[in-house]
């Protein structure tokens, strides 16, 4: 383990690794991983978005980092089937929240939060994003400033291509639709996974068809399996520069019944995390994870859910930053 | 959507959809569908039967109309498989609750439910029933008065094909066997699924082999999987009317935590909606979700589960009124 | 009870009161009162306003109104103690909820709740509204357009009388200034109890102390008790028009857990019905619930709080009502 | 400590006393007390009377004996501020439940319930029973067989003196008037605490009032507190010979949520205690806690309540069971 | 049913079988089997083992026993897929918890539970142990003193092969080193079956490559099934004595919510329950499960699960002890 | 507000107050003070003790100093009674947790946890501590090495003057009897709040009566009030250096359900924060909170209750650091 994960106690003054006292210890920074204090020589960067300002149902994502943070003291350094150890690979840090100051404002929170990832893009660190509500994408994706349209691999159970929704084009269920409009996004390279639930309009089911989005609904998920939905995902996204968004709400209730809109029938953990396993190799450039809403779920299940995903998933953006730096 | 489906807001006096309103808001019907007034022109009602009186263990279904309405406020109208929108197919309206005037009663009980079904029937309305424990089954059927015995498609943990219970012929494990001696059900177009779980007494067991029941225990299900399972169902049932009745205890107990007598081991709800979908087509007189008991199960899941498959089980209901129409 | 709160049952035909069923059937509205279908010779108007676009901390009182109509089937239609009974000396009914169609705007929302109490005022129906966040109390004000400024009693842990916060005027913390501030409300007929929790700003403070507010600190209250804590509210308010603003965190977080700004230390249950009741004589021109959240209190404790205390607000209403029409 | 509240461990052999193991230790009886094998020599027999088939609205009491018991785990053998241990002044055991063997019939239950408290009293026991809901009172007090008619403490948020309600005159609203009705308790040695909230209907009122039962009204009791509320009591109840019936919906639903039917406002548990204290000296017969329903506060705080009331009633019982023996 | 299985009411003086009467009555013990007196004739003991002092993350399955005998009692007698009633083969009763006298020290409490079993050894009583944390399974194999190493079938999702934790060799994550140390369990005829998750350090991962275990993680579960895994048991474990030992923690945290380490991932209840029933056959001695802390699973759920595992494998269990006993 | 209470975000740069940004962002801190890196110029250390090891009942305390971090995002800075900032008065940092090795030891424990307060003892530093069981103010009041015996004052139901139990002389009912044996408290300068509740041995009863500690049981607290028990605790303390123990257990369950050993009829918060205030101008030399069990209370109210009376401690501890200062 590195240096920068051992941290010196202030009163007894001995070097210890926070990341291996015991689970219920310390404060609760993402996967015990140190504060950082600027971004120098950060690689990845892991970071709260406490924001749930542009839900159509039940709010409490605002409170995903908090939960999150505090069930990832349960993960541990190495990947017991691969056995990377993402911080042996790479400098991570937990850089904190996105510090927003209008957030009863939604245009302004957009602009906010894309100023900060600018500024992550800019110093060349990769954001591993635990939100917040599933709009966060968009900005988020803005503020990276991709030079060429993103792959996005969107797992959810909901396609998020609405359009206009109580009175606003930017909410949790059109930040697809925005950031494909807005060429942050490759409509072909982008490929979505666990859909399902009966709609009101076909809005949704047109944008994906008239953009010839890959759509793995959760009956295509049952007939083709983890591998067949793997190998699908590997076709579709390629060799571009990829973008993995992980809503929550793609796992069935019973596993993440913290979540603002449920939807029965959904993945099992298992399940979801076969299909994260199989992304490895791809040129990840991000991840999020959103809709944890901790407050809906006191036994802490889904933050413990996000928080073992989210480490799936650093696995896989730690070999992406070590492949992009050779 | 036909026009009983808006509303014209008493204040505002605009009109407006109650099923395309947010979530949270209006008052809570099943499925977001208006109150009748009367059964004039009406195809299909959404029938509360809140009653608990016949159980062996835990109580509690008597909430399950109140709970199912509450958590049913999440569904929409087009199903996103078959894209039946069973509102534009039928007239169907939520006709409140069953008035039972002597519920610590069970066999004053017994007749005030039949009576408001054979209202119903006389009217022509098929009925979508939410319990209620599961003895409600016996009455509704004696009120919908089949001219010969109908198929019986019964997904549960327990076969409910016991005798006397705890002093009483008419409780919530004893349903069909009353229905089959009064000939309201034919033993050889029924078929059970998901039956598990050990016994005191071979009773029920005796019974089911005795009449030459279809029975597809849990381990069958494992090995004919969904589709072999619909095969059996659809094999059996032919084409007699079917009425579907669906205790929620046939799923395992982390996906409806919210019913009075769990076992382990039993349906997902992914394979609880598959082989609802493979009833597609057959000749629906009526169906019913019963056991659902929200006060435990404070979350809302077990009742968003019974909205859920209330959903499913209401467009084929609507198919098979359409097509009888015909 | 007059002939409105009775209704023929869709199916069976028969009259019955759906204020005397079993408190677990028919669907839930306000106190049981029917749903209005226009606001022809209504007195009193229970709204519900699900709101919570304005919060700073937890959200989730969006649900309140659905929450408050669930629990309040457990309501009866004679106050034990006064023996009032509001159903015989007005007509009163739930209107619904206000029809919000772009929630994630403040200010647009702001401009529809106040378009809505409009519309009541102009038809001389007095509001019982359940919210929502406390930042509804402004546009409902703003609708009611007194002719003279009101007098305020506000119970509550907070103040709201704070100014900007997240970059926004209007939020749940700040309704109390924007309402004086625009000549809405009387300062010098205002009085605040329950009040109570650290500060990082004097803003508030002082904010009251120049407006000479007159607060009931909860220190004050345990001094004063209920019968002096009446006696100053009797005091400050006179005989002006009166609107009570009631905020279950008024009441400790063990009796409301169900709210998103708990602050340990407050009112009993027992001591807020004991205030309510010294209301009683006061020339009141509406009231309010607010900050029930009953998704942070799944046992329905809050909600069952909220329309108990509903009851009491409505019997002083309803005789309010009742004198200024003679 | 008597020898029978000795254990010797099946395995090791060893004598014990399982009242002072572990908390979290051994089978849970009724306070630690042995299980009866007959009734020889028995002064106070604990009962669990787990029947809930006559509630009116949320049921659950019928799992109350199982959650009293669990809880009473926490019991200790000394009162710390009258040093009675009751387990030296009597012979106290668990007898188990109450056998009912038609839970579905009313009536049959009746008489089982009658039968059952005659055998005590035929052999000389006094019980303590923990419910089921508050119907038992009249059945249990049928099988008592007083002499003359007894003295009633009734501490209830409910007079429970309505006649029919659901069809039937025997329910867990009407018990008193039917003991009172049989003969078995004398309305002018009645007394009632903690009595409150709204009514449909006058019957109740007016039957208290016909009888000249005392009331003491929630809003009595905040006059006359613990002290005046006792005098009260020993005023009307004077030498005769006594029974305390305690529905814990007499306290806040704060206090005991885990119950059928919460009224707001209610008694405090250090209120209760002090009450049940003031009874000290009185001639019990016996008594009783109901309407505990443990599936509906799933923290077990409402057990632990009833437990420890139980444990305060006991201290009386054996108290007046050695002062009769004299 | 055997005649121990009846008891006579203490009141009532009737005859009647605990195992048949309604569900939320009687005394809980494991299955509802007698409380033994002393080991006399005994077959089979359950036996409760309340203890958690040597777990590393969240405490509580100090309560399993307690959680466990609760919701046993839902089980019936006669498995619906054998048809075995382990009740008809032998003679089987709750011998109460082991009684611990020093829980606070580790190591005085690893003696008091080996003297425990060791008089069940010497009895010559199999025993069917609910823990406890999983740090229990090395003093009960010491106790059962095997006359050679036993084949272990560790199901659970970690290997509790660590040495030295939190300044002990003596944890719940050690023991199967411990045992294999101590001679108690033969490596080569050991086989784990779920493990996942990452880790700190290989310590582990070398231990059981350096033992040769065959550790069937949940990786390989996926591919092998329940039928492939059953198959490798039965290739490994051979016809050796074995001994079962399943942390409740190798089900998926939505199974079993109510446990100290959660991983997800895991078991569901139905493959649990296939793996156990392809056990049939084997020549087991003993069982046991741990790691079920009900405080952590309010709703009952895990400790039904734990009930339910239970049954199935004393099913087993009884076969074998009347196999050998031929 | 003190510079060192500003932080600089890591990825904007922008300076910024945690203790004032939304209550629902930051890594949670106790009372949102940063956390220090050494104990240079450090006036008051707040620490987290995560241990539960020698609990005699239900474990969970471990969790306390996490549990209480996260509520404590909802303090804020400035006394709303008495305009005391403590921040402003003093250098207040959280110093993260006791970092104990060998938790399963409870000698080793002990002797770790004095070697941590001798540390923030030699640098001059006043503790604040979170347990943790109460059995930690021996081993902290040991570390703080007093010059001559402290006044103690123990709020708690329990005295904690017991002996030997479960075969140790350190546990969390024992701890008072250690602290004065071993010379680090006054008996006579010791008093006890809240005391109450039954036991099986008058072994704590007949130290305190023989220590003539004075022990304000919760009978006497309901005659003197709070005024009357503030007066007995400052003539008993006097000018003497003291140090505050208050266990949540003192709180009733309702107030703070996750604790291990619940008694009913406690203190309500606004009483123990009225005594609490009261202690203003004693000499405090430190202070704990101990017993808060999270996961027994998984609404954060329990943790809630912690962190506000935290404060309230906290400002007086200020107050007579200052005061020492000078």
């Amino acid at each position: 383990m590195r240096p920068e994960y051992e941290r010196r106690h202030p009163v007894t003054g001995n070097a210890y690794a926070p990341m291996e006292t015991a689970r219920f210890t310390e404060i609760p920074t993402f996967l015990r991983t140190p504060l950082a204090r600027d971004l120098q020589g950060l690689d990845i960067a892991l970071v709260g978005l406490p924001y749930d300002g542009a839900v159509s149902n039940r709010p409490g994502a605002r409170h995903g980092p908090r939960g999150v943070r505090d069930q990832s003291s349960m993960a541990r350094s190495t990947h017991h089937v691969t056995k990377v150890n993402p911080f042996e690979l790479c400098s991570i840090a937990d850089v904190g929240d996105v510090p927003l100051t209008r957030s009863m404002d939604v245009m302004a929170t957009i602009a906010e939060i894309e100023s900060f990832y600018r500024r992550l893009s800019e110093a060349g660190v990769a954001p591993l994003t635990v939100g917040g509500d599933h709009s966060i994408t968009y900005p988020i994706l803005k503020g990276m400033r991709p030079s060429s349209p993103l792959a996005l691999i969107h797992i959810d159970a909901h396609m998020d291509c609405w359009d206009v929704y109580m009175g606003s084009k930017y909410h949790h269920g059109s930040q697809v639709r925005r950031a494909i409009e807005a060429g942050l996004v490759a409509p072909d390279r982008t490929v979505m996974v666990g859909t399902r639930g009966p709609q009101n309009t076909p809005e949704g089911w047109e944008f994906v068809r008239r953009n010839a989005i890959r759509v793995v609904y959760i009956e295509d998920f049952v007939e083709l399996n983890v591998s067949g939905t793997v190998d699908e995902i590997l076709r579709v996204v390629g060799d571009s520069p990829a973008y993995v968004s992980f809503d929550v709400d793609a796992l069935d209730p019973v596993y993440a019944p913290g979540t603002g809109t449920p939807e029965i029938g959904g993945l099992t953990t298992r399940e979801a995390v076969g299909i994260l396993r199989g992304l490895r190799g791809l040129d990840l450039v991000g991840a999020e994870i959103t809709e944890v809403a901790p407050l809906l779920d006191q036994t802490g299940g889904t933050s413990l859910v996000g928080a073992s995903l989210m480490f799936e998933m650093l696995c896989h953006l730690a070999e992406s930053v070590t492949a992009r730096r050779k």
